[in-house]
């Protein structure tokens, strides 16, 4: 770490010459600091013509929307990393690809991906891009499969256990997922009429249980190498294309938690529309975003039961049927981890343009009102939705 | 390891000169090795008048009862003692005192238990100790509560489940447990005729998935820090005392492993008796043995229920009533695991010395055929046993 030091935008063109991999390492000459999360430096490395043509990110040793305050492991680049490479061997179609990694600095050298578009940014549009919730499925359903028990030897695996324990950023999720929204904390962010409903998060026994019984899950469960942070702004989105970014959160936990975060993402998106289109576009752009929700979670579905019945290396794990039942255990996972991201991503501290775009104030409590009852909802009753189809109905049932 | 060598006698007595704590080390004079378990080298070591002081335990490089054709990691010896040293920590009444270890030599120190019986010995010959289950429901209470998410630190959980990773001794009990006895292997042993019974676990669709879900669990629910082998030839006993020792299979796991486990064995005893005792004593001894199945669930449960309720650090988990909901699920986990240790101690390679004591090979059968159909119904069952009290209805009327 001794040699860690915080990149200018110079020292990001001159690393890009270096590492890029680019044949005209020369004209390189420009960057851009476009970081818009929470936790990093990000520059976009230009060429003489003003095209971007690789990205750099860079950790910085604190959390960046908060401050020196509240360091944060440099450590946090090397798990990304990894778990990009990784992710990338099982599923290169949809996994960004790294160039090059450096522990001393916790710089990232990345393919630019400037011709695609961050998929939130696109929903908060209304656009539509009908193939990217299977894409999505696709990936959950390689790099979830080739990383758990099914496939990776019992050495293997343990080993990788060990390699992307996570403590810091696992604390993040374990604070702003399961506990502060179900609690008076400063933290917390929603429109004040919606106190009444916000005040029942925190006073339902049987919730309350639930979200305890989740959170021990996302404690103890180490079913797969998670992304650990698929949301729709992790993830680019083209025509015919779909690259997921950005897995710091990255560690062995409950495969669940990776597909309810993002069919989560798709339902906040979904509750956001009313506030952000004309009704009649609104209504349209509904039933897309049900599409994509049936599409991902087909796409995982159908995708995990194949390479379980194809490529099971551990001998009872291999028996006919068992990748089925255990996918019933994922789906009760996924709809109480999808409630709880609907929850934490409108209650807690990491708000989303889909909700922050709706300019009307009294649509945007409507909006926040229907995603954290869809998400109650959703953790209340997850061993009692049937099957994709019973999802939708509760969806639209919610309103 | 370099400095690593095998003890003969004379090393075993001047270790334990050195490191056995005794006031008076020139008296130490003899030693003996006792060791009958399949790994290690255990000497006793005894002074002037015959009496034995100290505990000697080595690891070899091997699997023991195997040979050096299977070689065994040394690094069993740390995490034996470190199991040993925390779940001692927890529970200081029923657990074996660890003096000192050495990890260049794979050597434990440990307090000499020589005035107790192993429990095992003390079961084949009908003797009852009427306080050991309790005693052991406290033992599992204590060490598994404290060392779960309910109570640990989740960076230290993280840092402990890391330092207790435990590969090769994982290895044997995946293998053993939830593979060998549910195919045809060369290390099953049963008595020929039960063929066709055997035969019915190898082919029952619904038992080979039921097994293959307790073995994921086994491979991916890091729920607390497991002794790993709680049987009744890893537990001293005498009058009003308790005393857990051998926890080289030691790793974070599920604990419905480690409390099945610990009734399993009670139960294999209950279907040998019969072919231990005269008929009347037998039925005497069995009721007995039920007493102790329902004291070992009760002591274990209402602990585990107290401290979660009184001691519980986890804001999430500390809920009022999440303790009790999470029991239900050990408590499904718990028949599972005791139906696979029934069954892996019948059928497969580690047989034990209440079946081996039978003299009368039909009434072997009998007991094993017993044991096995008890094994069948509790992992067949295992979510639909209601209570303790309904485990004993099934027990009676498995005969």
């Amino acid at each position: 770490m001794s040699q860690y030091r915080t990149f200018t935008a110079a020292d990001a063109v001159e690393y890009a010459r270096q590492f890029g991999g680019v044949s005209d390492p020369s004209s390189l000459i420009d960057s851009e600091e476009v970081g818009d999360g929470n936790l990093n430096l990000v520059f976009k490395i230009f060429d003489r013509s003003g095209v971007s043509r690789v990205i750099i990110k860079q950790a910085l040793p604190y959390v960046r929307c908060v401050g020196e305050s509240w360091p944060l492991t440099l450590d946090r680049a090397r798990i990304e990393a990894e778990v990009l490479r990784i992710h990338g061997h099982y599923c290169p179609d949809h996994t960004v690809k790294i160039l090059h990694y450096d522990a001393d600095l916790a710089v990232m050298v990345m393919e630019d991906l400037s011709h695609l578009a961050i998929w939130r940014g696109e929903q908060v549009k209304g656009l539509d891009y009908p193939q990217a919730a299977t894409q999505l499925g696709e990936y959950l359903a390689q790099t979830l499969f080739h990383t758990s028990d099914f496939y990776q030897h019992p050495h293997q695996k343990k080993a990788d256990v060990i390699r992307f324990t996570n403590p810091e950023l696992c604390d993040i999720t374990e604070e702003l997922f399961f506990n502060e929204p179900y609690e008076v904390h400063e933290r917390n962010g929603y429109p004040r009429e919606l106190e009444p409903l916000i005040a029942t998060l925190r006073d339902d026994d049987e919730l309350r249980l639930k979200v305890a019984g989740l959170k021990h899950r996302f404690l103890s469960h180490a079913e797969a190498l998670l992304h650990g942070d698929v949301h729709s702004g992790s993830i680019f989105v083209g025509e015919g294309t779909l690259k997921v970014i950005d897995a710091e959160f990255g560690y062995y936990g409950p495969i669940g938690f990776d597909v309810g975060s993002a069919l989560g993402n798709l339902l906040i998106n979904y509750c956001a529309l009313p506030g952000l289109l004309p009704p009649r576009e609104a209504a349209d752009v509904r039933e897309k975003r049900l599409n994509d929700v049936r599409a991902l979670w087909q796409s995982f579905a159908e995708g995990f039961l194949a390479l379980a019945a194809e490529k099971s290396r551990d001998r009872a794990l291999a028996y006919s049927g068992y990748g089925a039942a255990f996918l019933r255990k994922v789906w009760c996972d996924t709809l109480g981890f999808c409630g709880t991201e609907l929850i934490r991503r409108t209650v807690g501290m990491s708000q989303v343009a889909d909700i922050k775009s709706i300019d009307d104030e009294a649509m945007k409590a409507g909006c926040v009102s229907q995603a954290v009852t869809l998400g109650r909802t959703l953790i209340l009753a997850a061993e009692h939705v049937e099957d994709i189809e019973a999802l939708i109905a509760r969806i639209r049932q919610n309103g």
